[in-house]
């Protein structure tokens, strides 16, 4: 067999991998991209044989896109940035499994974002998206906030967002809390009204109450005080979190995840003046960490 | 065959149906009481079938507790007061289902406690248990509020309890909330910590949250700040929800539920001194509720 030069190479592979989708990224030594490969949901927490089926999916697409032997996977350095690996148990779950790469390093999304974000392991981010977590990692510490997912936590999520828009319904309803747009705006898009809410969310995941998000926002828009209250409580759960991560001094600190836009102008403007663009994607965060403890295994 | 001369009479069953046990009761036309059947599982919404066949059992048993002849089931009338129906589609599909009675009326578990609280269909009652609700029927009109279920509703229930007081340790362990003696005991009873906590509860149903509620209040006795402004918060949301039953005038109002109790201390006192002791038990309840329905049907 004839040996392709660029094959002796040491690559690396950068996966993010989440509730619905997961990307990988192949780069070289120089964290230049080589080729990409997406595939299905790769929470290991939700299901976890499905994970790591996406994720060998996404790795081999990614070494076809790069244009490279299949068998190259046998030699690749890989980083995991996961969903659900804030579970230790599902941790060390992924960690014992037998992946036929050279080297596989499993973090969390979070952490890997937090390179992404930064370029560098030292940083912090604050998600804002489904779900809201903070991360930070500073000389040699690290610091996870929030993320105990719906109904325990995340406040201020789209998930969040989107129950207390119901719970406002309801009290509105019954009589014991104000009017509100959202009775009108939530009966539009779900359909139903008073106790068919609770019929229809009853069984509702967090990505259905987070897809009720952005009528809290339309209300907002349109001067509802019940809203604007729920808005407001949110964002300051979030100043709060972000606060807690600036405490640690890191050197750059980004707000990634879809509703980061709207929340952010509702937060202390002395703590989000703080935050700066993400610098790269989540899954050559996750190449970069794998890059980093390949070199100085921790 | 003989004939016995008090299977010539009419006689009524009430039944009390919920998501944990189901008690039937059978009673002659001046309600004195025969006989009594207890079963499992009854709340319909839940698992309908279940529920149907629970019923039967606790009736069967009835008949039998009252020494009267297995077939007389088929003279019975009988009322049904079951969780659940408040669910307008899970009432019609009890309503419509071939049940081998004379009559069958269907009511919420809801209306049965207040005929029960107060020998008549006129009055108001407060439920203070795993969930919260509130319900009155006064001059013909009935009013239903709450009961919305976990996590959009049921604020100051025993499910709520417990979950707050998880919120509550997951935001002091996150430095974002005041500490509380809460996550001792939580650690206690749950032998777990942390995201532990998370992991343990993610997939918790309502009975599994309100058995922490105790927690709460061995708090609360111990001077916990942080417990006793949940208490204060759900006690609050339950002297609103009891004076808009109050507004109605209903001639009495009862609190009933394992947590009344507890809560009806940290309430508005000059609310809880309308409260008057229930009468009779909510299955003597759903029996009378069904021989109104049968002497005069709405």
């Amino acid at each position: 067999m004839p040996q392709n030069p660029a094959e002796s190479e040491v690559y690396f592979v950068g996966v993010d991998g989440g509730g619905t989708k997961c990307r990988a990224a192949l780069v070289n030594a120089s964290h230049e991209l080589q080729g990409v490969g997406d595939s299905g949901p790769a929470n290991p927490y939700q299901d976890f044989d499905r994970a790591i089926h996406s994720i060998s999916e996404a790795i081999e697409l990614a070494i076809s896109s790069a244009g490279l032997n299949p068998n190259i996977k046998h030699e690749l350095v890989v980083g995991l940035g996961l969903a659900g690996v804030n579970v230790p148990s599902i941790q060390a779950k992924v960690e014992q499994h037998a992946f036929p790469y050279a080297s596989t390093f499993v973090t969390t999304d979070l952490e890997a974002a937090n390179v992404a974000a930064h370029g560098s392991t030292e940083g912090a981010v604050v998600v804002i998206g489904t779900g809201t977590c903070g991360f930070a990692h500073v000389n040699g510490k690290s610091l996870s906030i929030g993320g105990h997912g719906f109904p325990m936590g995340d406040k201020g999520s789209g998930a969040w967002l989107g129950l207390s828009a119901i719970q406002a319904v309801l009290l509105a309803d019954d009589g014991l809390g104000d009017k509100t747009l959202l009775k009108e705006l939530l009966g539009e898009q779900l359909k139903t009204s008073g106790f068919g809410l609770v019929e229809k969310m009853q069984t509702a995941k967090q990505s259905e109450f987070a897809s009720l998000a952005p009528l809290v926002f339309k209300a907002v828009d349109q001067k509802d005080l019940v809203a604007a209250s729920i808005v407001i409580e949110g964002a300051n759960y979030l100043s709060s979190l972000t606060q807690r991560l600036l405490d640690m001094q890191p050197p750059r600190i980004s707000a990634i995840g879809g509703l980061a836009p709207r929340m952010l102008s509702w937060m202390d403007r002395k703590i989000t003046a703080r935050f700066e663009a993400p610098k790269l994607s989540p899954e050559l965060g996750a190449a970069i960490f794998a890059h980093r403890r390949h070199s100085s295994p921790s």
